[in-house]
């Protein structure tokens, strides 16, 4: 049991912790993936039978947010266990890693598996299934401790700006920074929130939004270029993102975009919280600068649900990471603290 | 004549001031509008035949940019005056002055057509006409001359990021940043530039791409929210805009972003120019906290060519432009000379 849960019990048992909408579903043979591509307009499943699946779906972002394709990837080393064959496994990790290069929870949540797989006697998939759900239920109470730990940063009638996505969506259920900005709304600390729409993807617009309208939570949607425009007219309290990695030195690596953000709000005096669980901290990496950041399609950008945006024959960039320097971090939250001033001498203390 | 013909013919005759898509084409009986709105997927032109005619489609977007909308709003004075009845002019200027808020180029246009009428003698309808053709030409000249001062700011070997459209498309021709850009590659200073795409118009992918690919400048298109991952990874050397109305105090209003774009420049110690003809310069406005912000329909924000983008019921912000306060401005670039440093004192020396 994580050591954590005593805190977690604070929260009240009202307080929703799944959304009706499940991002991923485990049945024992199999995974289904809610494909987040076709959100909001769609609820479409897929079904991942074996590990590939799992690579693929996580590769074609059906599935994304780095806790979540944590816990996915440990349902798709629980698949490829089914046969009771150890030596699928070291196949199964290897292509479920190289899905996506930047977030380390995929790492993280693969050897723990394999881990998990070397000390197993007796059933292996039956060893592997249970593990998968003990990883899942584990980022859920991770989860709940972060939401408590960050809502007490925020003063009440906060307005606040979040980016991409990092709620239920993005992870077990709850989300990191989604997570905090719910509970802190049902705290009732919550003025409004500005989801950030956050391009290429809309993470924001059609994630974000959405889920911040099911929980009732007041919300209003910006471009991610009018940021600035709100911090100076608007009087924001808080900017509240999550995290794909973060080095040992307290640089954070987030979706394109959170680096300016973090630069804009330093500008305006505005809290930048970075929320996280502590399997997205990578102490190997030791600083932001050495984390490779994927390069996707430029289709991704000169395109929007099959629509030509731009001339043909269009050149574009798609990065989908930036990093954001410690020293533009407020507070950095976790399930096992707070670590404030965000330092790699703090963030390792809290580890240790 | 004015008086800065003499720089603009230093400008060799083999570098094109007009692209073969004309923006708006004056018929004598009609003003042709390019229907900006279609770019860069149909070439569509609206037929105005009234200065409500091309009220409407200043207001709808279908033309834009600041100088632009300048020299459409003379045509449509011309187009008022075809009857030679003066008692049709104060109602033609007061609807075209009040289709967009934030530009005061509009009103600078009305005002002088307004002045010419009142001098008129004889032929009213042939002196609007031809004053509006004048305003026309006069643009183009000025922005000849901001091509050469701005390019003259430029090392050689220059990577630049361009926000919103201030091309080609936005003015009478060559336009104001993009004219600077053009004219720099033309000279061989530009080794590469990124457009923003510019949300939620997505006039830099729709727009100032189109224009660069036609003009044969390498250029690579990005999200808005890379370009601060691009100042840090790329070594960028300059970012160039445009601007809608300059206060007295040389603050700068432009398309929402810039303001953010220019915190993001001065973060990273980059260069931040401003280009615009010196009809843009609003003296009555003190400081650019009292220019109103047009603020649009949310519609604009959640749907991108008629799809939706955001769940349904959602709320969005759309605040057309933002303010970015002179001290954020490295130089203002006009067909008159170079504001350096960007002050109200400086400009309005400049003016005088």
């Amino acid at each position: 049991m994580p050591f954590f849960d005593k805190m977690a019990v604070l929260m009240p048992s009202t307080f929703p912790l799944k959304d009706k909408v499940k991002q991923i579903d485990w049945r024992g043979d199999r995974l289904r993936v809610l494909d987040q591509r076709l959100l909001p307009r769609k609820i479409v499943y897929l079904d991942c039978r074996t590990a590939d699946d799992v690579a693929k779906a996580t590769k074609d972002m059906a599935l994304r947010g780095a806790p979540l394709i944590g816990c996915a990837a440990a349902y798709g080393m629980a698949l490829a266990a089914r046969k009771g064959d150890r030596r699928a496994l070291p196949q199964a990790a290897a292509t479920l890693k190289a899905a996506r290069p930047t977030a380390v929870n995929l790492a993280h949540a693969v050897d723990h598996m394999m881990t998990v797989a070397r000390a197993a006697h007796g059933d292996l998939a039956a060893s592997m299934a249970d593990a998968a759900e003990d990883y899942f239920e584990t980022d859920l109470a991770a989860n709940r401790a972060m939401a408590q730990l960050g809502a007490s940063l925020l003063k009440k009638g906060s307005r606040v700006i979040t980016y991409c996505n990092a709620g239920s969506l993005a992870t077990s259920g709850l989300g990191t920074s989604v997570g905090v900005i719910r509970y802190a709304h049902h705290l009732g600390k919550i003025e409004h929130v500005y989801p950030c729409e956050t391009r290429p993807y809309l993470q924001g617009s059609r994630l974000t939004l959405w889920e911040l309208m099911q929980g009732g939570v007041p919300a209003t949607l910006i471009t991610d270029n009018m940021a600035a425009h709100l911090m100076k007219t608007k009087g924001i309290d808080a900017v509240i993102v999550g995290s794909d990695r973060i080095a040992a030195n307290a640089d954070v690596c987030n979706k394109i975009g959170t680096y300016g953000l973090a630069i804009l709000a330093k500008h305006h005096k505005v809290p930048f919280y970075v929320v996280a669980p502590t399997s997205t901290v990578d102490l190997k990496t030791k600083t932001g600068e050495l984390i490779p950041i994927e390069e996707r399609s430029a289709d991704e950008v000169t395109r929007i649900f099959g629509q030509e945006i731009a001339p043909k024959g269009a050149r574009a960039h798609h990065f989908a990471f930036d990093v954001t320097p410690h020293q533009l971090v407020t507070a950095i939250v976790t399930e096992r603290g707070i670590v404030r001033p965000a330092t790699g001498a703090a963030l390792q203390k809290l580890l240790s």
